[in-house]
């Protein structure tokens, strides 16, 4: 752990997401633990966060209000819901905390309320925080330039468990943008969804998509460049929240360090 | 070589398949290659069999018909068309001779008149003579009851090159349908052929299928359980022809022993 | 839940294997979560067991000792260590439970003690609970024996997490005795473990070993049989500890209605 | 096809890798196939040269010198042997005429040899022409930078065929120095090729290879990185000679508008 490592708290340590979180931050040698918060009245208010995580004791507790930490930490990772983490941002804001947030769902007008807030505080915002899908959007692209117009086929396969109720993926299908702006294309006219019956040969701009549900995948996502003796794949694979938990690590340890505003996983990972 | 090698003739040598039957049957220490067949009046009547299928000198010569080589072969391999099968299957029971048939697209009258000839000539007649697919229908049969209704989710995967015209493929189906027949379920009922947009969560007794189109693929086939904590994946990879023409002269050896009859793959392979 | 179903307790409850074997019994329809056992003194004791879990309340709280529970359950689960677990199987001896062993590590003489008490209790002890293991082994059999001479390769590929510190592991050695088994092949004569610089060509009758370790990978293998033409891969993913935890809980749903006796998991698959 | 497509000659249309060119000039629609030499004295001169490819008549054929079609080609595509090559060279260095060599096992008399001809011919001179290989490099030196020191563990696994004779693949090793130099690490003290046995758990500097050899598996190669909660896979699969064959033929038409001069395919594909 070096000199400055920023002093992180996490929103919602009873959660599976915030165990996640717990754990990746006790993983991290440039970040300390410095507090979790459960709801007000549970019954694990008090409990120890390693201990809650499955990892072992780690003298912390966990608390019922952030006030109980105030002056503990220098940033909050908050995977919650939106009226929480407006909530919460409110609570950087007065005392001059950064935050990173993982929350979805937010309506347009809260989205509006976290800009103005993040006037004020530093905020890192992203719908997937996972490094490795961010990476993989930049290669994506960067395969997509190369190939072009070269004949090689491009598919996207994802495979998520068998809860997922929307097909494909909002993953998948931000991969098949990458690739056909990369390309001059256009995903609604060029996306091919469903395959069934006499298809006919395929249209060589396609950009083709294949879905499998099954048990507890948690999500695999391949892009295929195929062209008459060669492939090549880029695929990502997320095995746990550890990938997303690992990524809002990396945002707090970067965001602690950054002036008040709303920043991206391409602005932490350097991408652009 | 053993002793009692089947000598085998092959139909169509100048074309992609007859190549690679010629290679298949070189590679096979129990079968001597005996002959093989062009069209009448091609410039490759004569060529070394050896130098057509780019393999090098093998001191036998394509020849245009098969009466000039009817003392040489006791087994005759067939891919071609329809009608140029029937005729060699006459001049098979003239002569004596056994035959192996991968021709597909025959009419229900071109069947009829296949079993007529198969009473006086030994048949192997096989749609996929690979024996890999084979092998896998049956390991499908077994997985399928041993997991059964023990909440492990199907899902069938496969590959083909940019050329096919039709989705999902017959072997997929026809895997679809030994995991149904297995588990007591109806294809035509669980099969899931597209998931697009808000589909809702996986039913359990779906089957899923997954179809990607790309590049040169010959045929991949994968079929997934899975469940909470596994996955068990059986797949089948043809990498060229030579999957076909090994399945076929394995047929032939095993053919040119038999009596009279029709016979498929799980009678050459001994499956069921 | 049917009427019959046995009512579970679990040993270890504060540890991951005991989370997630607390998960797994919740998750069983035909199962009763009966208990949860933690270390005497252990600040988890009075816990509620499905939050300790993370998947909310389920009204059974965890308790520091057998005795506590021991008018509540049928049969115990245990993937503990080997002293710890004797001492259970002479507590289920004594009050008629029946027990399902997970524990690895036990010496000659444990397992000898361990016979003993298995005339009394039904007892299923597996080192390897995962219904897809087991039945992996058993379609590389059927595999094996079919493919034969044919001239197929065999190879087993294993990728394990970084932390793991044999290689290749002990679950590939066993795919690869089946499939030598299957073949009449010895593994410590054809086994290749490493190949490095000017290695020569295949032998043919050669099973390879190639080990990955890399992040989190909780366990793949796959074995390949591969040959001029195509490929069969047989693979087996585990994703979490949940195909442990699921496999021994259909092992204690099986032991509650046998004899005394020592079983192993091809009993309770009835795989033979 | 183009004005101003350049006209290609193949040496060595009666190899395997010959006929592939053959074929892979034929569809592109920017290149001319404008003539195909044998070795002096061979049957298949005279042969039409899409019937040698097994692809139909395409009114050329094949001649047992550059002589006799000195006037026809722009172009000369040469996958031989080192002294073949070095005549052929100094026949394009009299006629002006560009040439793509994709030889291996030059020495370094015949590399400085060559050099001497490339100051006279534009020379693609490239040890493995596969656009996808390249791209793969330049694909794992952008992921090596962005994941860097954050914990993620790489691998390379590789298949090949059964005949290869070294292992690792020098492309598999390629990769691996790609990656060490984005990372300043030294694969010579950083790789590991082999695990066996007690080999302890990994180190995060390590650069992993595993091997696989079987069947006719012409080339595959995955750089995994993963770490806890994900995995990035970049992969590249050769399915055949076309791979190669299409990057010389880009080569082909790339280099018959360039000056003089020795270049290579991270020139040919502006991949710098």
């Amino acid at each position: 752990m070096s000199r400055t490592a920023p002093r992180i708290a996490i929103v919602g340590v009873a959660g599976r997401m915030g165990r996640t979180l717990v754990n990746a931050v006790m993983q991290d040698d440039d970040a300390v633990l410095a507090g979790g918060i459960v709801e007000p009245g549970s019954s694990l208010a008090g409990a120890d966060l390693g201990e809650l995580a499955g990892v072992g004791r780690q003298g912390v507790a966990a608390v019922d209000s952030l006030e109980a930490i105030v002056d503990d930490f220098d940033v909050l990772i908050d995977f919650t819901a939106p009226k929480v983490t407006l909530a919460n941002l409110a609570f950087c804001a007065e005392h001059g905390k950064a935050i990173v947030i993982g929350t979805t769902g937010l309506s347009d007008d809260e989205q509006a309320e976290l800009d103005g807030y993040a006037e004020r505080v530093p905020t890192v915002f992203a719908p997937n925080m996972s490094v490795g899908v961010n990476l993989t959007l930049k290669l994506l692209e960067t395969a997509a330039k190369a190939l072009g117009d070269e004949g090689y086929d491009i598919e996207v396969i994802e495979s998520h468990h068998r809860h997922k109720v929307d097909a494909p993926s909002g993953t998948a299908l931000r991969m098949g943008e990458v690739v056909a702006g990369a390309l001059d294309r256009n995903l609604k006219e060029h996306g091919v969804f469903e395959r069934v019956g006499q298809c006919g040969p395929r249209d060589p701009k396609e950009i083709g998509f294949a879905t499998v549900r099954a048990g507890d995948i948690v999500g695999e996502h391949t892009v295929m460049f195929a062209t008459e003796g060669e492939r090549i794949e880029i695929t990502h694979k997320a095995s746990s929240r550890m990938t997303f938990a690992r990524g809002a690590v990396r945002a707090a340890r970067w965001v602690a360090e950054r002036e008040a505003g709303r920043y991206g996983m391409s602005d932490v990972l350097g991408l652009d």
